[in-house]
Formats: C-alpha cells, structure tokens, sequence
C-alpha cells in the first residue's frame, strides 16, 4: 500500500466511527439529531455534523476529513519531515450541554502518512466540567487508562502527563479541565504497531460516545440556577482563550484557511467574560478552581 | 532629557488624560462610576479602569501603564532595534454597550522609548457596531480626519488604510468594523516633531470619551429586540476571534505575563457562536455583513 491507500484505509474507518458516534449521541440526547454538511477542498474533502439546541446537548460538532497534498516548506517545517506528499484523516468532535452539571467534551484521533513511509498517529480526549465532581472525573479517567493498557501500558501515564500539559491556559495558570489523554505523532514500532494503533484510535472514537451518554445520563436532569448558568458562561470563556491561543488544531485550521465554520464549530454557543471575577469563599466554583492543576492524580483523588 | 524622563513627561499627560475619559463616560452614562485598580510589577506600574454594568455602558475598560527595563533578546527581535533599555507607557481602551445599536469602541496611544535615542509613538480609535449607521460611521471618520489632518496631512489616508488592514479577521474575511485609524512606531521627523506628536496622540485620547458620549447619546435609547441582542452577540464573537488571535496589543501581553485581566478587561461581557449562522436576505444584519469590507470610504459613502 502507498501512503494514500494507508490514508484511505483508515478514513473509511474513521467515517465510519464518526457516524457510530452521532448515533449514540443521538439517542443519549433523545432530542435533536444531528444535521450533515459535506464540504470539499481541492486538498480533499469532509463530513462536518453539528447538532444544536438538542434536549441535554446545546451544540456538538463531530467532523471528519480526509485531505491530501503536496508537503509545503511551511509543513515541512512545522513536521520536521522531508517528503513529497502527504496524506491525512482524522475525526474531531466538541460537545456543549446546556446544563451546568453535564461538562463539555473534546476527542480527536487523526493519522499522517507521507510518501517517505513515514506514518504515525495523534488523538486524545479531554473533560472540562464547570462543576467538577471527583468521582466522575476519576471513573473519566480509569475508562481512558483501561483503554491505553490494553495496548501498551506506557501510554496512560504518558498521554495524561501530555494531556495535563497541553490542555493547559498558561495566562490563566489553570488547566482546561480535568485532563484526559493526548498524544501526537506517535509512529508504529515493534511494541506497538500499526495495526494495534488503529484499534487503540478507534476504541478511543467509539468509547467518546459512551462516556458522554453515561455523563448526560448522570448530569442531564440536575437542577440549576442563574448563577450555575452564569458560572458555566464564565468556564466557557476559558474554553474559547484556549481554542483560540492554544489550540494547535485551531491555529493550523485558521492560518491554513480550513473550513472556518468546521473549525470553529468548537466554540461554545453562550461564552461571557467578567472583570476580576472571583468565586466565593468555600463555593463549589471555588472548589473547582482549586482543581484545574496539573499532576492530579485523578484515579487515585481520594478528597 | 534621556529616554526615562521622556516617558515620564508624556505618562503623566496620558494618566491625566486617562481621568478625563473616564470622568466624560461616567457623565454620558450617568449610572455606574468607574472602579480603579492599580497594578505594580517589577517593570512598572498601570492602572486599570473598570465600569461595568452602567445604563449604557455595559463593560467598559480604560487602562494606563507605565513600565521600562532591560530590552531583552526577544523584544530587540521584534521590533528590530538595538538599545540597552526602553521605557513605555500608554492608554488602551475597550467599551462594549447593552444597547446592540450603540457601537463597540476601541482607542490606544503608545509611547516608546530607548536609551539610543529612539522614540516613537502608536496608536488609533476604531468603531465596531453591530448594526453599521452609514451616517455614524462617516461621522466618526470625518472628526479623525479633521484631527489628523491639524497635524500633517498624510495621517488620514495613511493611518485609515492601515486599520482597515489592521482591524481584519483574516479567517473571516471581514474588517473588525468600519475601521477608524491606526499607526505604529511614527518617529518624530522635521514634518512632525515631538511636541505635535505629543499633541496628536493626546487629542485622540480626549476625542475618544467624546466620540462615545456621542453615540451612546445618538442610539442609546433606540430600542431593540432579543433577536437584535442575539445578533450583538454573535457580533461580539468576532471580536473575541479578533482580541485572541490577531490583536498583537493581547498576543504581546499574554506571553509577556502582563497582568491578565487588564490586558482582557477588552473581552466583551457576553459572546455567542453558532454554525453557519447567516443572516437574512435584505436584513439590517445582512447589509451590516456587506459593509465589513476594507477599503470603503466612509467619508464619501453615499448610498
């Protein structure tokens, strides 16, 4: 197989991955289903789904592509590779509930091959709750290492670590939300192989919807107020500083001149900003501040 | 004078000017006064002025600062002069209304000083409605240019066409807002010297208070609707997009450490996104959309 087979096989995995998840999602919610739009570039093409405005979700985006091209010098660059062509697939998805209690999610799993045989693979997922509740951070992150062990047991601790670092708002000196895992060009070895990496990015796509039903299950029908509301608006202006001065995914989307509405369907509907904004004493939004650290070893939080 | 006396002549003018800006919103709104917080730090000290919550005003931030130091490798970098120290000083503010038809306004004067002798000044005012007032916005550009113009000729064209370059959401293809005026690292030469410099840059910041009483006079009684607030909204998405990603004022104070919530007291209260939201045809939203093109001239706009 050629770089663009490589590439395709694992697209017409990724594709069908992403319609599993919307189905999933689809009947967690119960409302709204999601909506299809299909864009293409000369550089390839994509599936961007969004559902808004559903029973428990307020807004996801759950987009594929599969695109392929010449490796520019600036690509060259930014990869550290020397080839003549790349190929390049990936599934992308953010979820917004509009309740306070159910947090906002992210997963990516994406594949690069060039035409050098060079290949590897990136993904992750990651939590951000407004309100975070241990538990269910801790069960988040036990599912994730669950997952990594079955593939090579060096990949929870390290993806976390990677995740606490990257999903992180150095201005703010806070992490995103509880973390999860990351990880970026990752080339198959005798450990693990390619085959193995397939399995291990597609578990991890099948497994975003699952645990985001279970959390919509858990969190869905929680009474809130004005001020969970407005809180939640706050948390969501974090969200929107990191995906717009961090986020590499986004950065490379804008400055590439991506499918501006595909990418930026991450942001969250309702976001608010607030001078000096600081949370009650012993709040529960106190409470979460104090968690958005690196390092927490949330499996073991025992507090 | 060496170049530490020379900030310090030109901060004491603009934290005078500072006062009178606030003291002229204050007036306009008649609600909410301003609240100061200093700041100091190592390099300097500033002070930020919040008004939130007014009856026009809904978020309003007017910031001093005055700082000097060493000129580190990164900062002889970017602005490609070499010199042991430098001294600066400045006035930037933000103003965001409840009112969806009265504009957000945006102004900054900068001053810049090295131990080589160099100095130079920065700055402009902006408008971004949500609603464009094709009469408003010709208006607004009609003062700058009767100010520009006292001062050397050249300005109004100039420093016009690089806000319109300036002032651009690249991945949207769209200007902030109408544009106004912006000009960075102007030296003093025989056609402007110094003192007029001086003037130039002070006149603006004086101007600015009364640009704004003026709107918020002009429209801060028109009424609105929940769909004219949801457009403001989506409106004041883009300039967060804008603030996170191509303001070089926000890029510059995020990784230099400034102080963070000075430096986002700019992010509007409220924002919203949605998916591949466009307005109707023929609607006061649509034609908004169509104006936000560089290049217009608003002064002799007609239609």
């Amino acid at each position: 197989m050629d770089y663009q087979d490589q590439a395709k096989e694992i697209a017409e995995l990724y594709s069908a991955l992403q319609k599993k998840i919307c189905t999933t999602l689809e009947e967690a919610d119960g409302g709204e289903k999601f909506n299809s739009h299909p864009w293409e570039k000369s550089s390839g093409s994509g599936l961007t789904n969004v559902l808004q405005g559903g029973n428990i979700i307020e807004k996801a985006g759950v987009n594929f592509s599969h695109v392929s091209g010449p490796l520019t010098d600036g690509l060259k660059k930014i990869l550290g590779e020397d080839a003549g062509f790349y190929a390049a697939t990936g599934i992308s998805s953010i979820i917004h509930a509009g309740n306070p209690f159910v947090p906002t999610i992210h997963m990516n799993v994406r594949y690069f091959a060039l035409d050098n045989g060079v290949e590897w693979f990136g993904g992750g997922i990651d939590l951000t709750p407004s309100y975070i509740d241990t538990a269910q951070a801790r069960q988040f992150h036990l599912r994730l290492k669950t997952i990594c062990d079955k593939y090579n047991e060096n990949f929870y601790p390290g993806f976390k670590e990677w995740a606490d670092n990257y999903f992180y708002i150095e201005h703010r000196n806070e992490t995103r939300g509880v973390g999860g895992i990351f990880f970026d060009r990752q080339k198959p070895d005798e450990k693990t192989d390619r085959q193995q990496w397939i399995g291990f990015t597609s578990e991890l796509a099948e497994v975003y919807g699952f645990i985001y039903a279970g959390l919509m299950e858990a969190n869905g029908g929680r009474k809130f107020t004005s001020k969970n509301s407005a809180w939640q608006k706050l948390r969501r202006g974090r969200y929107v500083e990191f995906n717009l001065v961090y986020d590499r995914g986004t950065k490379f989307g804008l400055e590439s001149g991506g499918n501006i509405e595909s990418i930026l369907v991450s942001m969250p509907p309702e976001a608010s900003w607030e001078f000096n904004q600081v949370p009650e004493l012993n709040s529960q939004e106190e409470r979460t501040l104090h968690l958005l650290k690196k390092g927490i070893d949330w499996i073991n939080y025992t507090k």
